[in-house]
């Protein structure tokens, strides 16, 4: 994994931190065929480590500071099998090919999961932060038959002060993976 | 990562979680150069992992179910470039070279940290579960003027049971990485 502060940052674009990175890169399972969608790029953080390891991403965002952010990551990084899609996911998944999906981010996650159901992408890793959407994404996967794997992860950092270390918690996020097939 | 269920497993053996497999791979900033010695391998998780990221990697345990399990797994995942050796992993330190350090388990921490640091091994990864060997391989990190960073981890996976998914807590890990130079 590359650690959190050697990516390229602007003011308000989100990463995914280095350990959800890793646990959801690992849920990926990826191999050398793959060819993954990212949608909801935000940074670049995901769509750099999935194309290392995958034959070629499509990373999409609808922002504009994200689109900016993720090219230059992947321009730092030497990443030349990614394509940066700028806008609507789920107009943008109709035209493109791939197996696997991450969603790190969307708006209409309804119509992101009917879309990836629809052409038939049988892995599907989700991150989300918000209650609502972990309980939206579980069911709309088991509506559409997917096995539901669900993982918690709490991260707390290591803070050096004076008598020691204190752990600084960050935001538990939650991993998502539907599969089928 | 492979998940858990795919490891051939012994009674009594431990066996990394594969979420705490991936943050750790992650920490060890593995290279196709890399030679990497997994102290304390337990079932092989790691060492499959390890061994499948970089150039070698030596997989010590002083127990023998530990070292069954851990061949049967280097095999079973068609593993060529690890050697399993049992026995004391302070005394077998000594005699084989390496530019990188997984520390699993071991009962005898100091005498480990001491070795490594004299064989100048300036990335180490261990994982702990017990409160007082955490600040201990801290203390002793520090004590060598590694650069320490703490992560601790918490996982908790999702069961399906009839009313929804309740979350089943497993125990916090502790991924400490001490590096220099």
């Amino acid at each position: 994994m590359i650690p959190d502060n050697e990516f390229i940052r602007m003011e308000g674009v989100p990463i995914t931190k280095e350990e959800i990175r890793a646990v959801s890169i690992g849920k990926l399972r990826l191999s050398k065929d793959d060819v993954v969608v990212d949608i909801g790029c935000g940074s670049g953080g995901m769509s750099v480590e999935i194309a290392r390891r995958c034959k070629f991403t499509y990373a999409i965002d609808v922002n504009d500071k994200a689109i900016e952010t993720t090219t230059k990551n992947l321009k730092k990084f030497g990443v030349e099998n990614c394509k940066v899609i700028k806008g609507n996911a789920k107009e943008i998944l109709n035209d493109i090919d791939f197996n696997k999906a991450f969603i790190g981010g969307t708006k209409d996650i309804e119509g992101i999961i009917k879309i990836l159901n629809k052409k038939e992408i049988n892995h599907i890793v989700a991150n989300t932060i918000v209650l609502e959407n972990t309980v939206k994404i579980i069911s709309l996967l088991e509506k559409y038959n997917y096995n539901v794997e669900v993982v918690n992860v709490s991260i707390s950092y290591g803070k050096k002060i004076s008598v020691g270390h204190m752990m600084m918690a960050k935001n538990p996020i939650t991993i998502i993976t539907g599969k089928k097939g």
